[in-house]
């Protein structure tokens, strides 16, 4: 298995059947760089941020010559911190190196370090302002308090690190984790423990946000992500949870970079829609009806935060024992706030909105109409016209089992192509997957290094080991005969035929039987929609899916070849039970000029799950829907 | 104004501030492939779809060389038929060149030429089966009848013509408009009138989807994009909205374009939120909870087609006049069908789904929950991390007024960015806007072509002026005064202070005093929402909105510097009356860590509508929604 390396060597995906526009591009990108820098000898300059004159962290920090050709340059950085360390300094001279540390600072998570090593930071003084309390000589004192903070802008999982003298602090203000900075100052190159590392000595502070440490969220001591889904809006700040989006940025990106590559069309397909697909409880319906008082809809939490504080001003009061009036006051507001949670809570219990009788007529689109669950049919009208089309949007279902773990709002990618069979939409959804995953290697390394660190240590092997050869591929009945043969183990399930393959039968044959990604195909006709293309045996249908290894997310990618004859779509709809006159403008596709078709969908939030090994999906998307999880 | 050259001149955009990365990209890949050609002296080769032996019509006609380097090359193309015609042919020798044609076939939108220039289509043999009733005298001399198809398969807006002998006709089926047809052939180039263009002799026929020329809606003569829209799974193979189709999937790839290169993060932000905007009736509510029948749901149109279609059928029963038997069952058949249609579009109207006291903690979120008027607020939320974030997805709007002209599912660019200030946001809205009328201009040249030529001629001009020059910048008050001084015409309402310009104040100033784009900014407080920073007058906030001239699509984008102070934003939002505990969460973006920050929204259909000069959003997007109409 080749090993990882930031620009991955051409080779590596010379076995598949990829190497096409995508790496003549990055090849002539990459011919274009070595003749730059052929020319000049030296590594790309640092380059300010178009709107804006701060200079994003990523083009300081992510940099094969690990700052070499940045150093002396004065540029100005902005970003939120992280990290927060102070030592008194008795050298008058330019700013020291920091003290060694035993944390990777450029990747390693690091939260709450603004404990100081000297003192409380509520002790430390400020210029200006503090300054009446703390007089000259404490001003005096502190000219040589240098404080370490950590910055981070979102670019990049890498910190800056800021080196600064306590006596720049703006009047009555200590910066520390969670606020905000805007600094100007000269880059040098120091030493971090054994790490060679980029660090920036500031000289004037341009803007602070502040922060009450006390109730910054990200403030508490390694926050889980399961704490920071309570505060979705907060939580991108969090490395990891950046991290993830920008894995999940890149991976969109690529997906719109191979099909552009390849002519295929990029249509945006509808949210709204008449069509009714799976039982009545498992559709969103939309509508302008339900003239609703918003009496549920206060957010409880905001509340219940308040009351939490309050307990804590309370705790604080006793321990101080010697204010008691206002204590009491205290209290008594206390219990105000804890009746009016109650009385909230009850309210939104029985909150209720009396409808009566709606006439769908009177509804905004004059009928009955849903959230998407899949632009599939839609897509493939627009196949049977322009030949190949994708698209990338949310699909939605009201899951039924009361299992959070599914997500209601799921991001997909959908391709559908005409003039295509089975064994080439096969071929064209494992390069989609060979080519994302190329596309992290090649460009997401710093992330992905993160990733591998702090989420999932295989998440880099996962990627090279998909880049790195043909898939497997088995029919569904091959893949029941192997399950059967099974010798050293029992599975919860029998694999029958005629059934879906269960979580553990998925797992086994990609994880254990090939170790590497497995695409099953020829799939029972009961098991699968009623649109996908019949097989001459009439026993199995034309459908396919691809099963990751080792990443415990399953089916990745589900797909078929469509059927085309419209005296077999026409039965099958009847078979399946389904009104022929709600599938009328579908058979059309079949009735005017029907072609041979064929098309795929990939869960992109699986993928994202797959390529950072993030366990949760909840995680992988920055404002997840679950059953009783519409936060913000 | 420079004139339009299919690959404009680096020149073009000097005078802006957008020469970036999107130049250089386009130059090192420009280099590249001059450099091939030097090699080899010869245009690039054809090639085949990646996952089918198909070559993409594309390929074929949208060549600089006319089609030069392709001739006499065995090809499989497919695509549908757009008209047909056919002429005898006395001469034995290869296929001769087609007639001359007034209308340019590359580009014109053709449809229904299948009338033969000899004899009507029902009386051209068939081979095969077709062979019983007509003997061999009538194959003999069919043997000359030559037939041209024009084809189209999505990929540019030319149609290749296929010429072929009516021998080759699949048995039992002529070959005609709305077909669908798959062949192998030999390409050469001929003349069409004056024009030059490659033709396919036709030598294997490898598919054909058939297609009844009597309910086909695309074979009406000329038909009208208003008729279109009752047929939205069809009318991507009119090769006007297939254009349109095409020039919106540049545009969207477009964006991810410059906002990759200026290194901005792609998030996906959510369509279902708890986030309550606007009044009650604007809100599109998303619930599982009207467990309604599905009574209402039939879709009538398909009963109304089916009487039309009996209708048709007695007509022609009374024109042969000999069969009265079937009359009167046709004619009891119709009354049936007219019956149920009454009693379908009754039930329809009164179609009541029962849902009594609703009890919000039992739906699905557990919460009352609406579909997104915007992704700005959680957008900010991710700038505030990650610095600069942008989205494209769609944004939901009840429009209270009855107008079909707006749509209730619109596509928006919505970007924001941490550390930036008004003027440079503005920067960013104007670069983008440039970017993506360059993207058109250099990429979209033939679809754009056809648009000048079949709906606006004067789009091209337009991008062009677009790209040439910087866009005016005026204050809310300059443009006031502006308008105030206009003595030459009088407006419809007044413009006074404090009040939205209306649409044709928007037209005055951009079409007739600026000739030019307008980047109207600083506006009065009360017409923009209540997070738009204010500035130290206490009147105005630092809002701006860009007026795209000649195109009445009046205001293009909508941005803003966000309010970052605390203090203000908590002010404001009491001040306009929006309850606090449900802004809590936006709060806290000031709350920790608050910086400078700005974005904007570019609505993306007024982007297709600006680029293309058709009329109506509804023809911009594949599934229009709107008051009404949610067709499929």
């Amino acid at each position: 298995m080749p090993i990882y390396t930031p620009s991955p060597p051409a080779s590596l995906l010379t076995s598949s059947p990829i190497v096409p526009l995508i790496t003549i591009a990055l090849v002539i990108m990459a011919s274009a760089r070595r003749a730059a820098a052929g020319r000049n000898q030296l590594p790309p300059p640092i380059q300010r941020f178009k709107y804006s004159n701060r200079v994003v962290l990523k083009s300081i920090l992510d940099r094969e010559d690990k700052g070499r050709a940045v150093a002396g340059q004065r540029v100005v950085v902005g970003g939120w911190v992280n990290s927060r360390k102070e030592r008194a300094d008795v050298d008058d001279a330019p700013f020291p190196t920091p003290p060694a540390e035993a944390d990777d600072v450029r990747l390693g998570e690091v939260h709450v370090q603004y404990v100081p090593f000297l003192r409380p930071i509520s002790s430390i003084p400020v210029g200006g302002d503090g300054g009446a309390q703390a007089p000259a000589a404490a001003t005096a004192k502190d000219k040589h308090i240098i404080i370490h903070l950590l910055i981070n802008d979102g670019s990049c999982s890498s910190n800056l690190q800021l080196v600064m003298d306590s006596s720049m602090s703006i009047p009555g203000q200590v910066v520390t984790v969670g606020n905000s900075i805007l600094v100007e100052g000269v880059l040098r190159r120091a030493w971090t423990g054994r790490k060679r590392v980029v660090e920036l000595i500031v000289e004037k502070i341009l803007y602070v946000g502040a922060a009450d440490l006390k109730t910054y969220p990200l403030a508490k001591p390694q926050p889980s992500l399961l704490f920071l889904r309570d505060h979705p809006h907060l939580r991108p700040r969090f490395i990891t949870i950046g991290s993830v989006a920008r894995i999940r940025s890149n991976l969109t990106c690529a997906c719109h970079a191979f099909f552009g590559d390849l002519g295929i069309i990029h249509v945006h397909m509808p949210i709204i829609t008449s069509i009714a697909t799976g039982t009545q409880s498992q559709r969103f319906q939309v509508t302008t009806l339900l003239n609703a008082s918003d009496q549920g809809h206060v957010d409880l939490e905001v509340f219940k935060a308040a009351v939490q504080e309050k307990r804590s001003r309370i705790e604080k009061l006793r321990r101080g024992g010697n204010n008691k009036e206002a204590l009491v006051a205290a209290e008594e507001d206390l219990e105000k706030s804890k009746q009016l949670v109650r009385v909230l809570e009850e309210r939104q219990k029985t909150a209720t909105v009396y409808v009566g009788e709606v006439k769908l007529s009177e509804d905004f689109f004059g009928r009955a109409v849903y959230l998407s669950t899949s632009a599939g049919l839609h897509l493939e009208s627009y196949a049977c016209a322009l030949s190949g089309v994708y698209t990338i949007g949310p699909v939605f279902q009201a899951d039924e089992s009361q299992s959070t773990k599914k997500l209601a709002e799921m991001w997909m990618v959908e391709v559908e192509l005409a003039f295509v069979e089975l064994e080439d939409v096969m071929n064209c959804a494992e390069d989609l997957l060979r080519s994302l995953c190329y596309s992290l290697l090649a460009t997401a390394g710093n992330d992905l290094k993160f990733a591998s660190k702090q989420i999932d240590s295989d998440c880099i092997k996962r990627l090279q080991s998909i880049t790195s050869r043909p898939f497997d591929r088995i029919t569904y009945s091959r893949a029941l005969h192997i399950l059967n043969q099974v010798k050293d183990r029992s599975f919860l399930t029998e694999a029958v035929w005629g059934t879906n393959l269960s979580e553990e039968h998925e797992s086994y044959l990609a994880d254990d039987f090939f170790e590497n990604p497995v695409i099953v195909y020829e799939f029972p006709k009961d098991i699968k929609p009623f649109y996908v293309r019949g097989n001459a045996n009439r026993m199995t249908v034309s459908a396919f899916e691809i099963i990751a290894p080792k990443a415990s997310v399953g089916v990745l990618v589900r797909g078929s070849q469509k059927e085309e004859r419209l005296d077999v779509i026409s039965k099958r709809i009847g078979e399946v039970g389904l009104p022929h006159e709600q599938y009328d403008w579908y058979m059309d596709l079949c009735r005017y000029g029907s072609v041979q078709r064929s098309g795929f969908s990939l869960e992109l939030d699986k993928m994202v799950v797959m390529a950072t090994g993030i366990t949760d999906a909840e995680d992988a998307i920055p404002f997840p829907r679950a059953r009783g999880n519409a936060k913000l």
